[in-house]
């Protein structure tokens, strides 16, 4: 079997703690052939995690155009600051390069849609990376609910409480202090959730919905509530604050049952009860064996496809200019 | 200590077992001197229920105009259909009685004017009687928050499940099934969770929202969700179905802790812990006690007057004209 020879650019959080372990479950379809980051001494760093937990260095480049020049990788993994990823996805698609990015896909929606331009004109794999779109939660919920288990969904409610502090590692990036993508972490995190409710009722049609800042170092805005309707009719109802803390509430409720999550188990009440087992297991390993088939076996490309991050962003884009007016999603699409 | 003489307008399940029980605690305050009812045997019925519970026979009337005629009532007690609040408190103002009319104040927030205008013009008491404004839990609350123990509020959350099925009184109600006022039972119902929302944080400057009908037997609209901003700055996020069953949800998030309330209890999380035992109490007679000294002592009609009324229903006006367009509150009390 061809293992994909695999240039990661950008050394930080992603790449260590989030892609290096999928990747070490997966080496043997994967070589991280190349590593490259702006700091030198991170990309050492990195090179060496990557020594101790494969056991072979890779190669360390001083730039990505070094890296993209010399013909050492299949296939580039982006793990970079936001702004820098449709530049970068650009470059590997010019130099004959896949590439797999980390989401979100882009600053804004206005410019993401230049990586789905170029999706259309290239033979090249362009693989937004969201691992919840290949977390056993949203699927298997996705498979009770179109069972008719809960009959017909009328709403879903997420709140979310992620109270960061300031010595919260995600909180101390520079590039996330100053953030130069929309919505600073409602979107940067926030597309996980968007991605999630997509996978289980599909796209939305309008979202109506308010921000706040509440922290003064979270960078931006770090507080969201909105209102919004699925095309199927669902309506959502999806609160967040990167800044306070609480209790994570997660509830869709139809016209014969509920489901209900926790940190462990998906709760059916109602005539067919049950409780599932949600299982450990690692998304990003998931994520990467689908984007190796999608490389390797002609598997087509589906959940990493451009389109779809691009969806979960312009939830956000439209959330966020909304101030409690409805936008259309579409609208940004266009 | 003079009693009140009180004609109770409408024999249904608001006379019988709401204001009936609170007027009994109060018997040395009230006396419900006259009863009347568009059907006969109904206001033979309460009668007979007064009777027993209070040991005296209220004068029986064929209609409200004789009652009022009669002059045998110092105050009129409406308990009726809403579409028949409007004219009824007119009539009670023109023949000069002072006037208690069970809430929403009116079909709509324009008809609703009429009585805001007419108690500009008058000096008798026009009070609409919203229970959830005499409330324990939500007074407690307010308390809670203005001592700064959550720190800021920023988010309120009110899940509400109703789940009514075809055998519920309120559902088999002839004037609920085919209603002449807007919303049916979302704003019929859930004026009161607007009213306890507005206790703690006072004025609501604009919503936008969305309204469903899942059941074919709740007369309209059964469903709805909305997110909102206090004219304080607090996001408000209020879901509710009188048609599915869940389990209810109250939340504040603030910078520095929690409230929840359940059936039973409030519960502070964060710094300032606590819980807090909700009593036994009967709101309705807190709101009677209030009606009494404003009517005996020169009270001013805070609780009870019609402008506080009309904002609860203004709120559901706007949520149910918005289908996710942003309405101000204040823009329909114009």
């Amino acid at each position: 079997m061809k293992k994909i020879k695999l240039g990661i650019v950008g050394c930080g959080i992603a790449a260590r703690e989030l892609h290096l372990p999928a990747l070490v479950d997966l080496k043997d379809k994967f070589e991280i052939s190349a590593v490259t980051s702006r700091r030198k001494e991170s990309a050492e760093e990195f090179a060496q995690m990557i020594k101790t937990q494969l056991g072979y260095t890779p190669e360390i480049f001083n730039s990505y155009e070094a890296m993209l020049d010399s013909k050492s990788v299949d296939a580039v993994d982006l793990t970079l600051p936001i702004e820098l990823n449709v530049p970068f996805i650009k470059k590997s698609i010019e130099k004959g390069f896949h590439v797999i990015c980390e989401k979100p896909i882009s600053t804004d929606v206005e410019t993401g849609k230049e990586i789905i331009e170029l999706s259309t004109k290239t033979d090249r794999v362009i693989y937004i990376a969201e691992n919840y779109r290949h977390d056993f939660r949203f699927n298997k919920i996705r498979n009770i609910v179109d069972e008719n288990v809960i009959g017909k969904p009328v709403f879903v409610i997420w709140h979310l409480w992620i109270g960061m502090d300031k010595s919260n590692k995600y909180a101390k990036t520079a590039w996330r202090q100053n953030p130069k993508h929309i919505g600073g972490f409602l979107s940067d995190g926030g597309v996980h959730h968007i991605a999630a409710l997509r996978v289980i009722f599909g796209d939305i049609a309008w979202v109506s919905g308010t921000v706040k800042r509440v922290s003064d170092y979270l960078g931006d805005d770090d507080s969201l509530s909105a209102v919004f309707e699925f095309k199927n009719g669902v309506i959502g109802n999806y609160t967040i604050s990167y800044a306070l803390s609480g209790r994570q509430y997660f509830e869709i409720v139809g016209t014969n049952g509920r489901i209900y999550m926790d940190e462990s188990k998906i709760r059916i009440v109602g005539e067919h009860g049950a409780e599932i087992q949600i299982p450990e297991e690692n998304t990003f390993k998931n994520e990467f064996l689908d984007f190796y088939e999608v490389l390797t076996q002609g598997k087509p490309n589906v959940l990493g496809h451009p389109v779809e991050a691009l969806k979960d962003l312009a939830f956000f884009e439209a959330a966020i200019r909304s101030r409690g007016m409805r936008i259309e999603v579409d609208s940004l699409m266009k």
